[in-house]
């Protein structure tokens, strides 16, 4: 197949691929061990890459290749290569949709208006982000209008076809609405006719070293390849696919909240897994020879959180993680916590509370979180919801769902960062990964049924296994819908996260 | 004075510089915190980085706008410029007299080389090692030819130039003959009439953390900024002046014998601090108006290490110094090192010994080890030594500098990695920063007659001050030679390094 077209073309997305690795380094570093006074000097080196990287993105060359290759028989007739070629011109027609201009408005203004967000935050003063808000959506409308609305779309689905291609918002509500309904009502039932497990397990006292120690051994357990990867602390959690044979995660620590960091561990490594799944390396470590190519690329944002979330929360919150991890915490964590039982911490992992708070939301109200937002971003972005309206909508519909007023706008609207700098299309990806991640564990249930007895002994290798075969070696070949359909036979929707939820959720409630 | 084209020339330099600063971030993270696995893939991310900063430093513009500012008036006769644009012409020519193929054959060959020399010094068998050693020089001769041959000079000039600028290996012989008998002397008259000092201080059991905690409370004292860089482990202590206002430091840890960490720590520091010092940012911490061009530059590796010498051996291993460590340190050691005087440390840390591995070597046999090398390295360039004599040549050396018979190769003329790769005409480096450093500080204490006493109270601002304003400030604007004579008033001479050799170990030694 490969055509001399197609070959060069590769080796240009290979070149970019390279380059931006090097800037995830930068960026790595920066949140990991640059010293301070570094800053100003990183955001030239930072400039400095991001503009070759986009030269190289937005290249007339790239661009008669792509069309060349769209055109060659020989290219369409195999199949990956259509797909590879298909999802390039899919990222050429984005990088150069955009104007310059709006680029660097968005950078500017969007800089500037999360200086404001964070001002306003800490005062709890919306009015004064406000007109922030107004601009950042103003722009981000307007570079929603340069990628153009989809086929049978809404404006919304041009942004949110950046995290999630090939997603309409229409398709998501139909999911979400019902979704939301029974979680309202779950958490209801739960919170007000059960009994909440005990949680004094989850307040020991665990030295930094001995979590890290443990979240290390757990995820080697995992299967995630230390030789090809690390795990280091900062200020906010991440993952990152660094190159080819280098995926580096970050963790925070709180000794007195051991599983805050181990639950961030999971979900991190989840993420992790994927990218050393992906294939960007070829047997001999070298990357390989689709590397820098779509076929070697994560599929889409809420796929990637299939990753994190299915082992954070289908594995690592299951009642089998912890007949393994237990004996093995007690070895790094000491008497205080050897006296619970595993039953007991699986118990305490699942706590569900109405809180204000997303990121620290547990299992179930967790999505009720994401889907407000979700409804509010796309109001705002149709114009249906005025922007000196959003504190109130997002009270109503909070107290809708969860039952409690919000306090104030830093625990309301004013909570999260993304907006501030126009990061719209986002959020949904969040509760998209977690439909998925339980689809996907029916699926590895239906081929594994022995999967908890495995787990209690440490296996976790019909995971690994089955997500490696399905999703991992796939890159972008498919859609993340097709990726459903192809891997558990039917399209996403709300049922096996609910029986999930329910299913763990109501005997711990006793309800 | 700045013309248009002297503009544009800084701001090319300062691109180029950037993007350096990125290839500098990929090496440090390669030595400290890079998982094994990706190896491969750093390798290409490296080398596409050094494509982009060669064709930056060998642009056409680059040398047409080179070219247009040395015969600008208004460039000329302002000093400063006028110096700048003689540096970016002397790198320029350099970055443009290589062939290309060379440049890639001493890459590839090196790297083969490099590993017959590992494994030819595992096995102690130079006739391994031989025929790569034999290209290496082959091809470094090579390289020499196209620098061409400085007027008045040698072939192993030009090679010496890349390292130690405007240096000519007749005038260093003419300093290390007279020094290499005096050494020879002292050791000699120390070793075979002296009594060594109590070596159980040096001996002491210390945790690599109290090391390491320890070692960045001298650092702080030096007045190393800890906002500004960082100091991490590695198998191969460097240090690494990354970016403005980001200088990396690292060290290895052997917890029984902490002055090897100490020492380098000490080390290092003094090369970040050079780095620190010299005017990469400006007063609110952006890269300075100069940063990227020769100003902001260090001058040559022989004052680069007389800083790291400087504050390892005339402060560290200084009698004032264990003054003000001793009890700090013995807040992090504990009671084993409590019990000894500084006296008794400040003794110990100034052992000489007969020892075959340069790295290892003390005070005053470290120059002989050095000058042998230079000895030998000069001849292979010559061609007056073929490279199959050059083991009895270095065996035979050795025992007449030294007294002591080599007893293989491993430890003889296989010890050091350099020649592997073709670094010749580095070696001399080493000890010119000996001299410097011995040079500089006697100016320092004429400077500050009470140097001792206020070391000895932790107030090390003298050296500090005296290195910003006589070296580290000024960048490339002066030759060596010239910042030594502006700065002491003296050419470069073998007597202070001598006068401070004696007048610290015949004492020690009680001869």
């Amino acid at each position: 197949m490969p055509t001399s077209s197609y070959a060069e073309l590769c080796s240009l997305k290979r070149e970019a691929a390279t380059l931006a690795s090097v800037a995830h380094l930068l960026g790595w570093d920066q949140e990991t061990y640059m010293p301070s006074g570094g800053t100003a000097g990183r955001a030239e080196m930072s400039a400095a890459m991001a503009g070759l990287i986009h030269e190289r993105e937005t290249s007339k060359r790239l661009g008669e290749l792509i069309a060349a290759c769209a055109s060659d028989k020989a290219v369409q007739t195999d199949d990956a290569a259509a797909a590879n070629v298909r999802e390039m011109r899919r990222d050429y027609d984005r990088a150069t949709k955009l104007p310059k201009d709006l680029v660097t408005e968005l950078a500017n203004v969007g800089a500037r208006s999360q200086d404001a967000w964070k001002d306003a935050r800490k005062k709890s003063d919306f009015k004064a982000f406000q007109p922030w808000l107004e601009k950042m959506v103003a722009l981000t409308r307007k570079k929603a209008e340069c990628y153009g609305v989809p086929a049978g779309g809404e404006l919304y689905d041009a942004l949110l076809d950046e995290y999630e291609p090939d997603a309409r918002a229409a398709e998501i509500e139909a999911v979400f609405n019902p979704l939301r309904d029974r979680l309202s009502g779950l958490v209801a039932e739960l919170l007000d006719n059960g009994t909440p497990p005990d949680t004094a397990s989850r307040k020991v006292h665990v030295p930094e070293a001995a979590q890290h120690a443990f979240g290390l051994k757990v995820i080697e357990q995992m299967g995630f390849d230390l030789t090809r990867g690390r795990l280091d602390t900062t200020t906010h959690p991440f993952c990152e696919g660094l190159a080819p044979g280098d995926t580096r995660l970050t963790t925070r620590y709180d000794e007195n909240y051991f599983m805050a960091a181990l639950y961030g561990i999971m979900h991190e490594a989840g993420h992790g897994l994927y990218e050393q799944g992906l294939p960007k390396q070829d047997a001999a470590g070298e990357p390989s020879s689709i590397y820098g190519t779509p076929l070697s690329e994560a599929r889409s944002l809420g796929i990637h959180e299939s990753q994190s979330r299915g082992w954070e929360n289908f594995v690592g919150r299951g009642r089998a993680f912890w007949d393994w991890a237990k004996p093995v915490a007690d070895g790094f964590f000491g008497s205080a916590f050897a006296k619970f039982s595993p039953d007991q911490v699986y118990r305490a992992s699942n706590l569900v509370e109405r809180s204000f708070i997303r990121v620290e939301a547990d299992e179930a109200t967790y999505n009720l979180h994401v889907m407000l937002r979700f409804g509010i971003e796309r109001a705002m972005i149709s114009g249906d919801l005025a922007i000196k309206d959003v504190p109130g909508e997002w009270n109503e519909r909070f107290e809708r769902m969860l039952g409690v007023k919000v306090p104030d706008d830093a625990q309301g609207c004013l909570q999260d960062v993304h907006w501030s700098f126009g990061l719209i299309g986002y959020f949904p990806t969040y509760t998209l990964g977690n439909l998925y991640a339980a689809q996907f564990f029916e699926a590895i249930r239906e081929e594994a049924p022995d999967l908890d007895a495995r787990i209690a002994k440490g296996d976790m290798s019909p995971v690994l296994d089955w997500t490696r075969k399905h999703i991992h070696s796939l890159g972008r070949r498919f859609t993340a819908a097709e990726i459903c359909e192809r891997a558990t036979g039917k399209p996403l929707g709300p049922d096996p996260l609910m029986r999930h939820l329910e299913g763990k959720l109501r005997p711990i409630y006793g309800v």
